[in-house]
C-alpha cells in the first residue's frame, strides 16, 4: 500500500565530537520525520557532513524539521535534497536482448533464418512458447490506474511508476520480466476483452489497483476465459499477508484462530479476499462490517455474517482485522479487552497499536509490515513454474502459512527483502498447485535452492 | 523477411596439414551449403577438430552435406549440432530492475512512499510520464502473427521468437526497451481498439507480420487516433531499404530515379508503401502490377498506373522493383536490356541477379541484403526522442537517403550491423521531425554521438 509520505535527504554538517549526531537526530525525530540511512559525506578535524535519509508526513512537517534544526547550537542543514525525481529518470525497468548481436552469425540465430525453426517447433506444440520465449518467465501487470493505494483514481499514466515499482520487485526477489500494461477504460467489458487478447504472450497476468466493484468482475471473468494464473494483488497478495500475520499473532497470543470469532472490518478488494481466506480456514463464516451495500452483499454471498455496525462487529470479534481505508476510524472505547486487532489501513491506521494495547488488546499492529509484496512475488514464480492452470484459494493459504512460519519471534511478518521468504512462497505454492492438480509441469525438487531463482543472466 | 533455410553446426575433425581445410570447405560449399564462421575446437598433433556454421536449404541438402563429407579421405563429419532451439531457451529478453532492491533505502525509493511523488507529478502532467518512467524509451511490437514474413499465418503465439528477435535488435542497435504484444484476433477493429487501449504506456507502437489488407486499414486507424509514432515496418520499414537500394543502384548505373518510370511488382503491405514512396520522392506514378483487385485500387488511389500484365511493366519500367512473394516468377525473356532489376522476395527472389544480368538487365540485386533492419531501430529511436506525434513520409525519406549515402561503393545497402548506420538514421529522421513540426522536443545537437546511443545501463 503506497502512503503519501516525502522522502527527503537532510544534507548536514556538524562539530566533529560525540554526543552531536545524537542530539541531531533527536532534533530530527521530536520534529516528527522519520530517519532512514545515514552516511557521511565528508570527514574534517573540526566537521561532519552527513547525508539522513527521512521520511516525513508533508510539507508542513518537513519546515518543522528544519525550524528544529536551526534552533540545534553545534549542528546546521546545509541542504535539503530532494533525489526521488532523479531517481526515477528513465523509468525503473529496462528490456533487454540476452544475446549480443554483433555479427552476421549473430543476426542468423537471433533473427533469420535460425528463429525460423523456432516458429515452427512452437506453431506445432504451441506450449513450447513457455520453452523457446520469454513467456515462461514473464508477467503482464495490468493496471487502470483507477484505485492506486493511498492516492485513488490517478489514471493509467500517473499509475505507471507504481507498476514498474512491482515490476521491479519482481525482478529483483524471483527473477521474473514483468511489464506494466496501462488500460485507458474503467469498464470491466473493455478491460476483460483487452486482456484476453493479449495474454497469451505472458505467463501470468497480474491485476493491480483496479477499482472496486470492476475488479472483482474483472478478476472472476479472466480466471474463468484464462488457461493461466490471474492474479489480483489487491485482494489476494494483501490477504495472504494478512493471513499470515493473523495466523502467527493468534499464536504468539496463544489463541488459537480456528475457533476465534474473526472481525473484519472494509468489504472492499483486501477485505473481501481477507473474509474468504479466513472462511476458507477456519470453516466458519467471519463477521463482516462495511456501510457498503454491494460489499455486504459480496460476504453474505461467500457466507460470512454481518455486523450492523461498528460497535457490534468489536462487541462480538476476537480477532479484528481492520482494511477499511478510514484511518483513525476504531475508537480506544471500541477495544474489548483481550481482543487481537490488526489495524492494517496504511499509512494511518483505524487505531494505533499502543492506543489498543493501552485499551487492553491483547495484542495489536498496524500495516507498516503487513505488506503484499510478501506474497505476490513467490506466488507468481510459482504459479509460471508450474505452468498453473489457475491459482487456487490453497495455494494462497500455502503462502501465507509459509510467511508466517517465517517470521521471528519478535515479528508478525517476516521482512519482504529476505530471498528465502520469497523462495519459500514459490516452494509451498508449488507444492499446492501440483496437489490442487492445477500444475502442468513438475518444479524440481530442489526448488527453494537459490540458483532457480536467478535464472536470468546477470 | 524471414527464411525457412536451415542453420546446423558441422563438427569436423581433419587431418592437421595445410589445405585440407580448403577441401573440406569447398565440399560442404559444393553440395550447397553456405559458410557461416568456422571455429577451432582442439588442436591435436595429428587432427583438428572444428565447428563449421552452416546454411543450408532444407534437410536434404543437408544430407547432399552429409554425403559429400563421407566422401573425404582427409576429414570426417563427427557431429551434426542443431543448436538453435538452445540459443532460443528462456526467449531473447529480459525485463530488468535498474536499480538494485535489496534494502529498506532502496525500497522506499523504488516502492512505496517515494514512488508517490512520481505519481503525483505525472498526475499533474501525463508528459512528464516520458521522463520518470521508461516510456520515453520504450516500443510495443504488436503482432497477431498473421503474415509473419516467409512462414504465412503461424498465429500468435509461434510469432512470439520473431517478435523477440525485432526486440532484441532494437535493444542492441538503438538501446530501445521493445516487448512483443501479440494479439488473439484478425479483424482490424479489435486490434486497433486493444492497441488503443494499452499504448500509453509506450512511447511508439511497431505494427508487425499483420495480413495484407488488415494491415492498411489498423495502420491508417491508428495513425489518426493515437498521437504517438505508429510504424507498420512490413510498409515502412521495407519500402525504406528499397528506396534507398534503388536510389544507390540508379546513381552507380548513371540513371536518375527521378526522371525513371519505376515498376513495381507485387503491390502487397511492401509494394503499396514502396509505390507511394517513390511517387513521393520522384513526383509522378509508379507503373503497378498485382493481380490482387483490392491491392490494384491502392495503388490507383495513390495516383499510380497499373499495368495489365506483368509483360507490359517489364516492357515499360526503367527500374524494376519486384516484391511479389513469388520465386522466380519473372522469366529472363521478359527483361529488356539497360532495364535495372532489384528483385526483392525472399529467400528465393523472382529472378536470380546472374540471370537478370545475363539477358541484359543494367544492374540487378536481390533482397539478401536489401533488409527492413536497416530502418526501423533508428527511425523509431528518433521518433520517441523526439517525441513525435506522428512519423511523416519525410522522415522515412530521411531514413532511406541516409541509408543509400552510408553504402559503400561496392554495396546497394550498408550491413545493419553498422552502428553508424542507426545513428546516422536517427539523427536525420529526427531533423526530418523538426523540419516537418511533428517533434514535440529537440534532440540534442550532438545526438549522432554513440554515447546518446547507450543510455540505458550496462
Amino acid at each position: 500500500m503506497l502512503d503519501n509520505r516525502l522522502l527527503r535527504t537532510l544534507r548536514c554538517r556538524n562539530d566533529h565530537r560525540p554526543g552531536v549526531l545524537g542530539h541531531l537526530a533527536s532534533a530530527i525525530g521530536d520534529a516528527g520525520a522519520n530517519i532512514g540511512d545515514i552516511r557521511t559525506v565528508w570527514v574534517g578535524p573540526e566537521h561532519i557532513v552527513r547525508d539522513v535519509d527521512i521520511v516525513i508526513e508533508d510539507a508542513e512537517g518537513l519546515e518543522r524539521v528544519v525550524a528544529a534544526l536551526a534552533a540545534l547550537e553545534n549542528a546546521e542543514l546545509i541542504e535539503i535534497i530532494d533525489d526521488i525525481h532523479e531517481f526515477h529518470l528513465d523509468g525503473k525497468l529496462e528490456i533487454r536482448a540476452t544475446h549480443p548481436v554483433e555479427t552476421i552469425a549473430d543476426l542468423r540465430r537471433v533473427y533469420t533464418p535460425g528463429v525460423a525453426e523456432v516458429v515452427k517447433t512452437i506453431e506445432a506444440d504451441p506450449d513450447e512458447s513457455y520453452h523457446f520465449t520469454m513467456r515462461g518467465k514473464s508477467v503482464a501487470i495490468v493496471t487502470n490506474g483507477t484505485r492506486v493505494l493511498g492516492l485513488g483514481n490517478v489514471g493509467p499514466v500517473a499509475s505507471l511508476p507504481v507498476m514498474e515499482g512491482k515490476a521491479a520487485l519482481l525482478n529483483q526477489f524471483v527473477g521474473i520480466s514483468a511489464l506494466p500494461i496501462i488500460l485507458k477504460s474503467r469498464e470491466p467489458d473493455a478491460i476483460v476483452r483487452t486482456v484476453e487478447e493479449f495474454a497469451d504472450g505472458f505467463g501470468a497476468i497480474q491485476l493491480e489497483d483496479i477499482e472496486s466493484p470492476a475488479c472483482f468482475e474483472v478478476e472472476e471473468r479472466l480466471v474463468a476465459s484464462l488457461d493461466m494464473p490471474v492474479l489480483h494483488d489487491d485482494q489476494h497478495g494483501t490477504a495472504v499477508a494478512a493471513l499470515a500475520a493473523a495466523e502467527k499473532a493468534m499464536s504468539r497470543a496463544g489463541l488459537d484462530l480456528e475457533t476465534a470469532r474473526v472481525g473484519v472490518v472494509g468489504l472492499g478488494a483486501a477485505g473481501t479476499a481477507i473474509s474468504r481466506m479466513v472462511q476458507d480456514v477456519t470453516h466458519h463464516a467471519v463477521l463482516g462490517y462495511d456501510p457498503n451495500p454491494q460489499a455486504r452483499d459480496r460476504l453474505r454471498d461467500s457466507g460470512g455474517d454481518l455486523a450492523r455496525d461498528l460497535e457490534q462487529l468489536m462487541g462480538e470479534a476476537d480477532l479484528v482485522i481492520a482494511v477499511s481505508g478510514q484511518a483513525g476510524s476504531i475508537d480506544t472505547g471500541l477495544i474489548r479487552p483481550g481482543q487481537g486487532v490488526l489495524a492494517l489501513t496504511n499509512p494511518t491506521p483505524e487505531i494505533l497499536p499502543e492506543a489498543a494495547l493501552a485499551a487492553g488488546a491483547a495484542f495489536a499492529a498496524d500495516g507498516r509490515s503487513v505488506n503484499n509484496l510478501l506474497g505476490f512475488p513467490g506466488i507468481l514464480r510459482a504459479a509460471v513454474d508450474c505452468r498453473a492452470s489457475a491459482i487456487t484459494r490453497s495455494m494462497y493459504v500455502a503462502a501465507a502459512r509459509t510467511i508466517a512460519s517465517l517470521a521471528e519471534d519478535n515479528e508478525l511478518v517476516p521482512s519482504p527483502l529476505r530471498p528465502d521468504v520469497h523462495r519459500g512462497v514459490a516452494r509451498a505454492v508449488a507444492a499446492a498447485a501440483a496437489e490442487a492438480g492445477v500444475a502442468r509441469v513438475r518444479v524440481p525438487s530442489d526448488y527453494q535452492q537459490e540458483e532457480h531463482f536467478h535464472t536470468l543472466r546477470a
